[in-house]
Formats: C-alpha cells, sequence, structure tokens
C-alpha cells in the first residue's frame, strides 16, 4: 500500500513538473489506437496484413517527446529502411544467381559485411551523434529483406509493404507532434539558457548582502538555511548533455513561433558553455560564504559598498539577459550593468591599493582576496556571455527594444512617459524627471535604456538634457556625477 | 575522393582509439549472420517462420559496445516480452468475450490506456535511468499481441514464437559480449576515474614549476605551447554523463576479473564528482597561468618553494591515488603526500604572515592569493578523494600493498631492497642508506612506503633504525626532521 502511494505521489510530482509529459503520453496512445486500427479495418488489413506490424513499431519506436526528436528519427528511420530496402533487394537479386546452395552463404556474407561495417561506422564521433538511429535501423532492414528474400518469393512486394507502413507509421507521429501540443526542443534549449542564466544572476545579486550579512547575524543556522535557497545554480554546472541533445534536436525542427528553420543553434551550444563556466566559478565563490576563515567585520565595511555593486551589478547584467533572452530582445541594458560593475572593480582596487589591507591576517587575506578574485572573473565572464549573446541577438535578429516601447501608454506630446528615446525621433527632449513609476524590477518591466539616466536614490534631482547620439557612453549622470541610473522620456 | 579519403582517415583514427571497436563490430556481424541461419536451415524455419525476424531485430537492437549494457538490454527486452505477452494474451482474451463488434473498440481502448499510462511511467527519473527501454518493448510487445490476436486464432502460439525467438536472439547477443574479447563497462569506469585522477596530477605535477617559469622565460609562444599539454584536465570536467552510463551498465555485469558481482559501483560516482569538483577549481587555476596581471619575480622567488610543494605534492598523491586505482592495491603514501601539502601550506601561510606582501601592488596581490587559495582548496579536495577512494579500497577489498612487495629482487638476508616493510616479519630491521635505485618517478615503481623514510635532497645521511608498528606518524626522519622521505629496506 505505501509503496503505491509513493509512486502515486511521484507520479503527480513528475507531472507536476511538467505538464506537457501527460499530454505526450496521451498523445502516444491516441496515435497507437489509430494505427492499429490497419488491423481492424478490412480494407487496410486486406493491402497490408501482418506488414501492419511495422506501422505500430515505427510508432512506438519514434513518437518522442520533443517535435525535433520525432521529426529526427521519422526521418532517420524511413530514410535508413528506402536506403536499406533498396540494397536488400539488390544483395537478395545477385545471391539468387549463384543457385541454392550458393544463395544462403553469399547472403550470410552480405548480411555480415554490411553489418560489421555499419556498426563501425556507428562509433564515428559525427555519425553517433546525427545518424546513429539511421545505421541500426539501415543494418536491421538490410538484414530483414535480404534474408526474408530467401524464403519469400515477392521479396518487392515485401519490400514495398514495409516501407508503406513506415512511412505512415512515422508520418503519423511526426503530424501529431507537430500540431497536437508540440513540444519543441529549440524552445525548450532556448529557455534553459535563460533559466541558467537566471539562476546565476539570482545568486549574484544575492551573494553580495548574503557576504556581509554572515558576519551580521551570528545565526548561522539561519544564514545555512538561506544559503540552501540559492544552490539553484548547481543544476547549471552539468548542463552541458542536455543543452547538446536539444540542440541536436531542434537542427531538425521547422520553424516555430520566433525561431526560423535555421535558427543559430550552435551559437546557444556557445553560449551554454560561457554559462557554464561562470558556474563554475560561483561554485568556487559559494564556497568562500561559510568558510571556516572568515574576514573580520571591519574590513568588510570597509569593502562593502564596491563589492556588493560588483556582485549586483553583474547580477543584474546576467538578469536583464536572462530576459532579453526571454523575450527575444536585443538586450541593452546589461551593457551599462556590466560597465557599472567594471568601474565597481576599479573602486575596490583603488580602495585595496589605499593599504587598508596592512593589518589583515594573512589566512583571511587569502580568503577575502579569493573571492574579490573570483567575483572580478565572474564580470569578465559575463562581459563574454553578453558579447555572445549581442551575437545571437543579431544572427537570430531578436527585435530592437526600441521598435516597442513598452512603457509609452501616453504618447501624446507634452506627458511623461517611461520609455526608450527613439533615434530616429529628432525632437526629442528628454527630461530627467523624479520618476515615481519605475520603482519595481525594473529590468523585467523594460524600463531602463541607456540613453538619459538618474541616479536611483537621487530622487530629487531633476535635470534637463537634449538626448544624444552616443548614448552608450554615459555611464554616469553629467550633472550629479552618479553611476547607477534611471530613466525617464518625457515627449514633447 | 578527398571525401572518402577523410572518411578512410577518420575510420583509422577512430579504430586507434579504441581497437575494441573493430572486434564489437565483427561480433555484431557475427552474431546476426549466425541468427539469419534461422531463416536458411529447413527445421528451424518449419518451427518459428517469418517469427525468426524477431530474433534478428532482437540482435540488431540489444547488441550493444559493453556486456553490462548488452545484458541490461537483453534482460529488459525478454523480461518485457514476457509479462506485456502475457498481459497481452488477457486483454485478448477479455475483448474476445465482448463479442465480434466490441472487440476492435476493447482493444482499441486498452492499447490506448496502456500506452499512455507506460509512457508517462517512463518519465519517472528512476525508471528512466534503468528501465525506459523495458518499458518501450513493454508498449510494442502489448500492442503487437493483443492486436494481432484480434486478426490471428492462435495468439498463444505466436506469443510463444515471439518469445522464444527474443530470448534466442538476446542470449547470443549476451553469450558472444560475455565470451568474445568481453567489453566491461565495470572496467572501464574503472579506467575512467583512475585516468581522470592521472589527468588532474598530470597538471599539479607540472603547476608549481610552470607558475614559477613563466616569468623567467620571456618567450611567451613557448609557454603556450606548453601550457595546452597539459590542458588535459579538461575532459574531466564534463565526464558526468559517461561515468553515469558506465555505472548504470556496470550494475548489471557479472563478476569479472578483479570486479566482484556487486561491487561499489556507486562509490565510483562519488569519487568521480570529487574528482569533478576538483577539476573545475584546476580550470579556475590554469587561468591564472597566463592571466594579464602577473606577480612579479621578486615575490614569486620569496613563495616559490612552499609554492611549489604544495602543487608538486598533491601531484604526487593524485598519481598514486591513480596507480592504486589502476593496481587495485590501497592507497598508502597518498596520506603522507597529502600531510606534505598541508605542512607546505602552512610553510606558505607562515611566510605570508612575516609580512612579505606588504609592498605588493593590490591586482598582484589578488592575482597571487587568489591561486593560493585555490590550491588550498585542491589540497583539500585531494584529502576529501583521499578519504572516498579509502572507503571504495575497503568495499572493493583492495590487496594491502604490503602483501606483495615489488621491489624485493634480492629477498636474502643482508642485501639492500627497495620495497615494503612487512609488518609481520618481527626480525625485520630496517636502514636507511643513500639510495641510487629510486630516483625515478617512485610512485610507479611501487618503491615508496611511509615507514622510515629518508629526505629525497639528504643523500648522504645514513641512519638505522627499527621499523616500528604505527609508521603512519612518520611525516619527518627522526634524525634529522626534514619532511620529504624516500625509503629503502634492507632486510638482515
Amino acid at each position: 500500500m505505501e509503496k503505491v502511494r509513493d509512486l502515486v505521489r511521484e507520479g503527480k510530482r513528475v507531472a507536476k513538473e511538467d505538464p506537457r509529459r501527460v499530454v505526450h503520453s496521451f498523445k502516444v496512445g491516441l496515435v497507437l489506437s489509430l494505427v492499429s486500427s490497419f488491423y481492424y479495418y478490412q480494407p487496410l488489413y486486406d493491402s497490408f496484413g501482418v506488414n501492419a506490424m511495422w506501422a505500430v513499431m515505427t510508432v512506438v519506436v519514434v513518437f518522442e517527446f520533443s517535435v525535433g526528436a520525432t521529426l529526427g528519427k521519422g526521418l532517420n528511420r524511413v530514410a535508413a529502411t528506402l536506403f536499406a530496402g533498396a540494397l536488400g533487394i539488390g544483395a537478395h537479386h545477385l545471391a539468387s544467381l549463384s543457385g541454392s546452395t550458393g544463395e544462403p552463404i553469399l547472403l550470410a556474407i552480405f548480411v555480415f559485411i554490411q553489418a560489421a561495417l555499419s556498426t563501425f561506422v556507428r562509433f564515428f564521433p559525427r555519425v553517433k551523434a546525427r545518424y546513429d538511429y539511421s545505421l541500426l535501423i539501415f543494418i536491421l532492414t538490410f538484414a530483414l529483406i535480404s534474408v526474408s528474400g530467401f524464403r519469400e518469393e515477392q521479396v518487392l512486394v515485401l519490400t514495398h509493404k514495409r516501407i508503406s507502413t513506415v512511412i505512415i507509421g512515422g508520418l503519423s507521429c511526426v503530424l501529431i507532434s507537430i500540431f497536437v501540443c508540440p513540444v519543441w526542443a529549440g524552445q525548450d534549449l532556448h529557455s534553459l539558457l535563460a533559466s541558467n542564466v537566471e539562476k546565476l544572476s539570482f545568486f549574484l545579486l544575492e551573494f553580495g548582502d548574503k557576504y556581509c550579512e554572515t558576519v551580521k547575524d551570528g545565526d548561522t543556522k539561519e544564514v545555512d538555511k538561506r544559503k540552501n535557497d540559492f544552490d539553484n545554480y548547481k543544476s547549471v554546472l552539468n548542463s552541458k548533455s542536455n543543452e547538446e541533445s536539444l540542440a541536436n534536436f531542434a537542427k531538425w525542427e521547422p520553424g516555430h513561433g520566433q525561431f526560423r528553420f535555421r535558427h543559430p543553434w550552435k551559437q546557444y551550444l556557445s553560449i551554454g558553455g560561457l554559462i557554464r563556466q561562470c558556474a563554475y566559478r560561483i561554485d568556487a565563490l559559494n564556497s568562500y560564504l561559510n568558510a571556516d576563515i572568515q574576514v573580520s567585520i571591519d574590513i568588510r565595511k570597509k569593502l562593502e559598498e564596491p563589492f556588493r555593486r560588483m556582485s549586483f551589478e553583474s547580477g543584474k547584467a546576467m538578469k536583464e539577459m536572462s530576459v532579453s533572452l526571454t523575450k527575444m530582445i536585443k538586450p541593452s541594458s546589461s551593457d551599462l550593468h556590466v560597465r557599472n560593475a567594471q568601474s565597481a572593480c576599479k573602486s575596490l582596487t583603488s580602495l585595496l591599493h589605499s593599504g587598508i589591507l596592512k593589518e589583515v591576517e594573512s589566512q583571511e587575506l587569502i580568503s577575502l582576496l579569493t573571492a574579490i578574485s573570483l567575483l572580478i572573473d565572474i564580470i569578465n565572464l559575463t562581459e563574454n556571455i553578453l558579447e555572445s549573446l549581442h551575437e545571437l541577438a543579431s544572427a537570430a535578429r531578436f527585435k530592437d527594444k526600441t521598435e516597442s516601447p513598452i512603457f509609452a501608454e501616453k504618447p501624446n506630446s507634452k506627458s511623461i512617459v517611461c520609455g526608450w528615446a527613439t533615434k530616429g525621433q529628432d525632437d526629442h527632449v528628454v527630461t530627467i524627471v523624479n520618476d515615481d513609476c519605475c520603482n519595481g524590477n525594473t529590468s523585467e518591466k523594460g524600463n531602463r535604456s541607456n540613453k538619459v539616466l538618474i541616479h536611483e536614490k537621487h530622487e530629487d534631482c531633476v535635470h534637463e538634457k537634449h538626448e544624444d547620439d552616443d548614448a552608450h557612453v554615459h555611464s554616469s549622470c553629467d550633472s550629479c556625477g552618479h553611476t547607477s541610473l534611471r530613466v525617464i522620456v518625457e515627449c514633447r
């Protein structure tokens, strides 16, 4: 009883984790009962007979979770069956020329050579990655066709029936998988990448605070608990094989949603690699959160401001990248955050230059400087990821943020709008005002820009300014010199 | 033409990389032509008819590279066929009770429910890991048997034939894979782990020298080239999925060679995880070899001795672990090397305490201390790996090194032997002498011990000493206090 209950609980968990799994199960059941009508319906049975079983087999074997995997397997199976069928007929014909004693010997030799050769070719890395299943079916069909030919006179009819049932089975799988609640491997890969970046961003956004807090509150249990909350990044460490198989499937998929047929899936793998590199550093950084040797509060206090900012700004850059991936818009403000993180780096190193480390114990020093150095590494990797993402964005034609202002609810003149200053509109005058509409998580609402900016905690200051062309240079407010800034655009 | 030549070259490379692949290909060809004799040989054909194709299919699908994978798939397939066959007959019987109109409808419903349920269960992580293939065959056989029953009267005979051909096909695969040049997944996993440890050891043995040399010779190109030589560790970073699948296969394998049936394969995965953790740190460390910011020669010179020793000794510990894994003997001297590395750590930190870092630039300081801290991390992880390896060694009953003295070429009394002081022999008197036979890569020759030891660069000193029981405590020479020691045993 207990076991059954466990099983049901596990089933609920599995279904909840991804409800598409339930749908997929129903789809398989549906296609299978559909295809088994070959047996029940007399006219169909008359033309195919027992060969109907190939349709059933094809469905069971070919129908995979994602469209790409199903298409890949289906096409592989059909192509391999066609090719092996033709070759099998040839082999049968050749063998039958040698008389009744020679025929089985010759057939056995053909089967041996073909099976050994194909099995060997399956070890080729490039073949293994994409055509492993083709070769399996190739070996199988060749053996079946050439050998059955020995018994059955009408080998052509047999081959024809096998091929057509395989095609029917494969086609029904492909059609159902595409048109009934499709699961796109490409979409999954895209989401996986976005969620991986988000996981890292979550760590980084929290890390700066936690690193300083661990000393503040002495309750280690509480700290431990919170630490577990952001251990999510660990799943990123081993995402490689998953990403690779998804990319492999995605290559088979036709255009869908925002993805064209030749979407640059390869670029996803290289971004994924960089993300993993970053995750390795984060894993190392994480070990400093509750290391045995803790840096004294004094020193942390002195370094707190730039240290937090480094972690927070790189986290924000990651967060924006994840949003940009999810929404398929070009990442715009991430550049700013990366630059902010880098400028925080500089203030930190100049702080260190000022000689505040003179009295620090050497073991503390090691621990502290390692954390700093890992953070610097992470910021550099963030920049690399961003670069790669820019490449992806242009290769995959991500939308420009400026094309669709998100907050332009009041586009009439003189009204205040949070939005994006569009380059083309020359008569824009941009005013920086005390903003009260953009104080949420700005990256998700998309109401940040690199153009004209106001410091976050600087709400009283109101400056007026003309938008200029090379707005990317602005990493600080012209009037007050603050570096972390927010934008409101007033259309006039 | 060029393409064909490329293909042949690729084939040669694949075959050279692992010659067992060629053997495997021949084995598949052999079994397949053997099984196809079902068609040629009249008495066999009389009893099985077209059902012989199931034997062919089973061979093509079940015969995998390693014994474990073949056994796993074969057993899965046979068990699933048996179970689904029985259930299919039941379903057919139940459906046939409802008359000729109700039968196809009921059958379709059965197939639908069974396929949907089984497909859903395949998503359970534990099922997916081990029984995915079983369920595939279960769905297939159930559908085929229950639906064919609609047309064929003798459903029992059909089922019986299918099951027996599947068993024959599966059995011939299993027998050939076990008795003709077997490829054991367990052995492969074991070797993979040993080679992964060795890759890390290679990095660590070289790293200390390289870190100091990069400054000494200015020729960056040369340094770059040598750097590539020891980038081997990178393959360790993504070995997880490979290790997991090998461990999965290994569980199916019977005892072979030095591995019993219930060999602790799980422990391999946990050691593998630690090794990967270590590899992540090494990856981070590697980036400091040719970083933009280089630590000045002065500072490096001052820290060189303990720094090199940390890297070298942890590398040696790894190397010995790899040898111990390969030879399946208990790791003995690794403990000593880990302790040496730890004592080097202590001398390094006390050097840092002495205040030699006062004048160092902050960016240099970050770079230097991070490298040191990563190295400390690696030493700690080395200790963890060693602990895990000790657990494995006792769970898998690795041999004791003392049982098989490797260098006891002259076991007669009064002669000098490099070897292992055996605990049982009470009349041993151990003399430390100037050794000239043990100056190669000692770990591979197995001529190191924790027992009585002499410092490596201390060849003039000759002490006489009785072996004592708790020799593991010796981390330094009693007479001169040196810590890195070498042993020669003189039997009297």
